[in-house]
């Protein structure tokens, strides 16, 4: 997985192509200060390059707790110097995410939800952009509904689809509807699989991963404030999604596919299914047992990362 | 505004028509039990009713640390008995929502965007069913942009716009959508004003609100990672929402609205400008600054609150 070498003529012989982080906004670098509100950080108050500059792999996902002890984990795992317990949150000016820096990997919350991890997204790729970043690969880490598999399994997102299943991102501009691509990246997918292989207690499947705005209607979920329809009509609609590939459900993934690859990111998707919604709603396992499910994206994007920085060969 | 008195030939002759908080779903009467997941809260675990019957206010909001600084600022302004600074966390078993409960008013985080205040509401609304509330009304103080007014104005929402300015939410059930009225309730917002001008420095007026589902390319924003139009084109199309009567723009309106709407809640948005969207995109307002507008939209509602209790005469 080394960046090309470059055959070129400048000073550098051994000077790699870089993937940088591009942003699509010619008007950037116009600005004089780029404040990125939601994570209380700006170019001017704060050395972006010397902040992030060394940052190679993005670990993000839903909920505050679990970046926090993700950024712990990703530290004991690293060997790195120094207490994992006193990781600082980047991001305490604000409460929206909260950000945790760790060697070269960066964990962030980014909330419920398409608009949610959004903003994040805008946000994070500016960063890395104006930290001069090179080289990253973004990891949505989360948890999701199963669509026939067993409760714990752990689903690589092979294509992020929409409700009709189809492999897109519906983007309002100034009040038109775009549509752009959700394809990930084959081989990082493929990467995360064979590391899964190389692990214990990780079951993990390539599959596509359907994207809702919400948690019950959305989902076909029958135990929401409102519910227009039957169970046979649910089940009718998920026996539709697996037939389309669909393994699981959350509300995240077309958008950070999408994002990631207008601006050049590899990315991948990893999440958890915490319930088979074949078989019910309502996430019913105990409290020991969902902690261990979660762990599970963690552990495996924790061997990826390790993998990749020659910590195991 | 007392609920209508019923000449009814029941026991009890004082009885009120209760406005109870209708669900629409028929399945949850069949469920032995209801675990709100996002709140760490159950039917079975918890005392719903006990906890939550006296509740008559709910207001809610994106960020966590504004939603527990304005429970103590309520409790305060209630003048009930205890230490403000210790109200607790209801949701302390989850990071998703934070919840306070302070008399009769609830205080509820709901994090940024539809879904994310959807997963909310479906929950809330399903918890005051439980909890046999009755004649609730519910707000949303929020932040916003502002379109052709001075930052720092409260926007009382008259109707909740989508990116079209039409007055409506477009919601995706078993794969079909569906629309929804996003009409919230006129008395509210006219009392809302009324108390404005009861006040001091909380400017305030009734307009459209337009509900976007990011904060950068479908609100008109030159500063994303991502931007593909001009500014004479988002200037073009602040204009044309200017028209339709909008005067600011956040990202849960619609939905809250409808929603609402659906279960017979009364329900208000009341968001401040951060900034005049013609002038900028970039929040630049120092922190202090930014407090200040903040805590308009909460002492308005304070107000109301204290008006309808009969704090205020």
């Amino acid at each position: 997985m080394a960046p090309i070498l470059l055959n070129c003529m400048g000073n550098d012989h051994n000077e790699y192509i870089k993937q940088h982080v591009q942003v699509k906004n010619p008007y950037l670098q116009t600005m004089e200060e780029d404040i990125l509100y939601h994570f209380s950080l700006s170019t001017k108050t704060h050395n972006l390059p010397e902040m992030f500059g060394d940052i190679k792999f993005v670990c993000v996902g839903g909920s505050a707790n679990r970046m926090k002890a993700f950024a712990q984990f990703i530290h004991q795992e690293l060997q790195l110097p120094g207490n994992p317990e006193e990781v600082k949150d980047i991001c305490e000016g604000t409460d929206r995410y909260c950000m945790y820096k760790v060697g070269p990997v960066l964990s962030i919350s980014h909330g419920m939800g398409v608009p949610s991890i959004s903003i994040m997204l805008h946000e994070l790729i500016k960063l890395l952009h104006h930290a001069h970043c090179h080289d990253v690969v973004l990891f949505r880490l989360g948890t999701s509904g199963g669509v026939g598999l067993p409760p714990g399994t752990v689903v690589i997102t092979d294509k992020a689809v929409d409700y009709s299943f189809r492999p897109q991102f519906e983007q309002v501009v100034l009040g038109k509807v775009i549509t752009r691509s959700t394809e990930l990246d084959e081989g990082v997918a493929s990467e995360l699989l064979q590391c899964s292989l190389e692990l214990q207690n990780v079951p993990s499947v390539i599959g596509n991963t359907m994207c809702t705005h919400d948690f019950y209607e959305g989902q076909g979920r029958l135990d929401g404030a409102l519910c227009s329809f039957s169970h046979e009509e649910k089940l009718e609609y998920l026996r539709k999604a697996y037939e389309a590939g669909v393994r699981n459900i959350e509300m995240e993934s077309t958008v950070f596919a999408a994002m990631c690859r207008v601006c050049g990111l590899k990315a991948a998707v990893i999440c958890v299914t915490l319930l088979n919604r074949f078989e019910g709603d309502q996430i019913t396992s105990s409290h020991d047992v969902l902690v261990d499910y979660q762990q599970r994206p963690q552990v495996l994007v924790s061997h990826f990362i390790k993998k990749r920085l020659g910590h195991i060969v």
